[in-house]
């Protein structure tokens, strides 16, 4: 097992948000888009033999510093997952949004919600889904003009 | 409206994960979940009109330089929500988790899976759920001993 798995960052001594979990189907399709499309780097990936399934954690970091997403992956799962009405989003805040929306474009990545400014004063925000259908939404964080 | 609503705290120049968003069906009864037992606080809380909405986000920092859970209450949300088979979990470090849990269990908070240590090496986990029924996962984050 990689020890880093194990290892949550520097900041031990007070509480934090450390990761939002989602189960994936296929865990190369999930790569892929999270890390070769979004741009985000594998932390830790860990087999666990005896539960039949696989632990990727992936953040923009190289460490567990920053919040995370864990995508789970059972080896024997079948069926595609529903995503239920409670859970919304995951959010990545993007400091060039447009540029960020031509290179996802080139790369064949979906918008469902297209770049725009939805409420006057706020950034552009766009969403995408991932390859199992999760809403992730793209906040600009940088640069933009407050109106 | 709140302008600290649209500040993403000091690290624009990079994509990083910002927040994940759950709805909740009544905004009191999550404050009190996530504020008064979990210890986190408002960050920031925008009423949307037009769009009977409101937003609020939490974390345990006072800015949104660190990862926070974005909680939305539809004025006129009827039901409760379903979670679907897709989202897991959020998970929160704690430094002490023997220590939170105490804290937890007497402010009346269900664990759904005590504190335990799942495999041997890794930090006790456990589980509980917030008032809507999503799934928070706790792992210690400091100073246990490694097997």
């Amino acid at each position: 097992m990689d020890d880093s798995y194990w290892m949550w960052g520097k900041n031990a001594s007070h509480p934090r948000i450390l990761h939002a979990m989602i189960r994936v189907r296929n865990l190369d399709r999930s790569l892929d888009f999270y890390c070769n499309k979004l741009g985000m780097k594998v932390i830790s990936q860990t087999d666990f033999e005896q539960g039949r399934f696989t632990i990727v954690f992936v953040n923009f970091s190289d460490d567990f510093d920053s919040g995370a997403i864990e995508l789970t992956h059972n080896w024997d799962g079948a069926e595609d997952y529903h995503h239920g009405s409670g859970y919304g989003h995951v959010a990545i805040g993007v400091p060039d949004l447009a540029a960020f929306h031509m290179r996802l474009t080139k790369l064949g990545v979906e918008f469902t919600v297209e770049p725009k400014v939805m409420i006057a004063g706020a950034p552009p925000l766009a969403f995408v889904r991932d390859p199992d259908g999760y809403s992730i939404e793209l906040i600009q964080t940088g640069g933009y003009v407050e109106t």
